[in-house]
């Protein structure tokens, strides 16, 4: 396999689409309805994500393809190379900011992570990882994570998860906010994983999750030596939805232990 | 009052403040330990106040300067010219992130809003406005706000407000968090307030802020027909610290009466 040339082509592909992106806001800024931007950028996810297929079809005819939109494959198992694709990361931040959102691409071979990308399209910002080579944002290397005390770490955690859910009990994680320097909540995952892995945020903590929102963040911030489980601390499932906690090494073994009760609740 | 004068003044130290800070990122990208990076944080705060206060002093001696690192006036109330200043916004995110923090810069006259300045330094983007004359994200004029639904509005609101804290009953706001469409939190209240003005979040809430922190958001967002109060419904008090709750109109009405219990909490 010849991860250069995916990795080449990638790149390529999602400036390109970052471009079209960028393009389609032309139109956007004349839109005046809530409803009208909604069925704009329902337009601009699907047409990305036919782009990608469309480019990886002819030119790599033998991978697969999950995409958020579901113009992919349906996959029942990750064998042989997957590109794992959400074509706009952060909707809502879409239509309401035109910025805070991003493409997400993850290449698996046989289910492990090969390639990650995300592209912080406003910002031209790409953070790019190939499993062994290391990980960048843009052309900068970005550096080894290293642990953080709790009371000195700034994490990715939005407040839905610490008022009543059906998806956590919110006092478990109240007492990580309480502890803590402080939260933050960007409304993109695949922006918030991307500032894990460039050293902006400690963690990331969400409850759930599916495969395209993490499939590149994940290989990204292993790249750097962070830690990604569920926050049960389970391995995570790239084919279904799971909650996630991904942070830099250490701090993970802490909370997990500490906040998570390893796991039990 | 030659208004025009001091926004140009304002205008040109603000940037020429926002370029000595970018220029200091340079040593801050060799600093590798964090009580240092602390240190260094401090000096550019201070060092960006005294920058001010020397261009203020210079240029317009009557004027008064109320600023964050305390190297202004001691003021007790506000007459004539006062110039309050944050010189680094968000200085948790400057520190961890290099980004999303801001200068923010609001002139009062004898305790009335005239001129706000809110500067994203790394995105090179200036909010501002002279009272009465519209409002500006950077030479493009922002939008008059109008209302939105609850079920539609995307507030900023720190994880912090639905916890467990010393100023109010987390589950008031929990309410509010369970009905919006989403909460954001950037850690930075100037930068939140911008966002609010330029229409990008519907609302930002916070239970505690400094003059400094508000002075410049508050003429933003009224200037393009946003409400601001206090959590109680109050007038903001431009001495002392407050809670504050900033949002477009008629939305604000509408949470202050069904969630915030018109002050009654």
């Amino acid at each position: 396999m010849n991860w250069e040339e995916i990795d080449k082509s990638a790149k390529l592909w999602i400036k390109e689409a970052g471009d079209r992106i960028n393009n389609s806001f032309e139109k956007t800024l004349h839109i005046e309805t809530k409803s009208n931007a909604n069925d704009l950028v329902t337009d601009i996810d699907k047409a990305t994500e036919k782009f990608f297929i469309s480019k990886i079809n002819e030119k790599f005819p033998d991978h697969k393809i999950l995409g958020e939109e579901g113009f992919g494959d349906e996959l029942n198992e990750l064998t042989g190379v997957v590109w794992i694709i959400d074509p706009i990361d952060g909707t809502m931040n879409f239509v309401h900011q035109k910025r805070n959102f991003a493409i997400s691409i993850g290449i698996y071979e046989n289910g492990v992570g090969k390639i990650g990308l995300i592209y912080d399209v406003v910002h031209d910002e790409l953070y790019h990882a190939i499993k062994g080579e290391g990980a960048f944002l843009n052309e900068r290397p970005l550096r080894k994570l290293s642990s953080v005390p709790v009371s000195e770490a700034v994490i990715g955690l939005n407040s839905t998860w610490v008022t009543a859910n059906r998806r956590i009990d919110p006092t478990i994680l109240a007492s990580l906010v309480r502890d803590v320097r402080g939260t933050r909540s960007y409304g993109s995952a695949a922006i918030e994983m991307a500032y894990v892995a460039s050293g902006r945020l400690d963690a990331y903590i969400t409850l759930r999750l599916s495969p395209w929102d993490f499939a590149a963040g994940i290989i990204l911030v292993e790249e750097v030596g962070g830690v990604a489980s569920t926050l049960k601390g389970e391995p995570i499932d790239f084919l279904n939805q799971n909650s996630v906690f991904i942070s830099k090494p250490g701090f993970h073994d802490v909370v997990l232990k500490e906040y998570l009760r390893d796991g039990k609740w």
